[in-house]
């Protein structure tokens, strides 16, 4: 068994300007040549964004403290919150706005096949 | 964007008897020839344990809430709790339980590499 830490203590601050007032802290490896899987914690603060980009591969977002707001291809936002998930599809424009501040497990693998779609 | 469920409400009690008092909320469809990866959202309640077993691929427990003691091949238990994760390598026995109550999003895939390892 090995042992990792993905506390709000041990989170980076990436320097991606697409990320506004958001940590990560990383549970894998990133994506790379021989690592087709990435996850970690992602933490917005109030007011932050993940902003506008492509997947570059399947993403699972699973929101597990907070609420905010997620859109796909379509830019049309729908509110999430803790208990809900999203799926994009490799290279889906997506984004994730928080107002009150979201912790999300994000898993990113093409080999994510969601459930009962 | 594709929604999915994970809340306490959206959860099912598994006909698995190494399973006490755990309930799964699952993201992805279950690993079989074709689905490399699996992954959900794993509650135990107060008392409740995922009793000792071998994992089928490497698996990753992150506890998003609660806490509980976690044991690998030794069989030597560890404190866990919110904010920290684990990493058991595919065939490894191990054992999950919680005297509080205990949250998890668990991924299961060869693909895992731990950060840092």
């Amino acid at each position: 068994v090995e042992r990792l830490s993905c506390g709000a203590e041990d989170a980076v601050t990436p320097p991606d300007p697409r990320l506004e007032n958001v940590t990560i802290a990383p549970l894998t490896e990133p994506l790379a040549p021989g690592a087709s899987l990435q996850a970690g914690v992602y933490r917005i603060a109030p007011g932050g964004r993940m902003a506008r980009h492509p997947a570059t591969v399947r993403q699972l977002l699973v929101v597990v403290d907070g609420s905010g707001w997620v859109s796909g291809r379509d830019g049309r936002e729908e509110p999430i919150g803790a208990g809900e998930a999203v799926v994009w599809e490799p290279g889906e424009e997506h984004e994730t706005r928080s107002a009150e501040g979201l912790t999300a497990v994000i898993v990113q693998s093409d080999a994510i096949v969601p459930f009962g779609g």
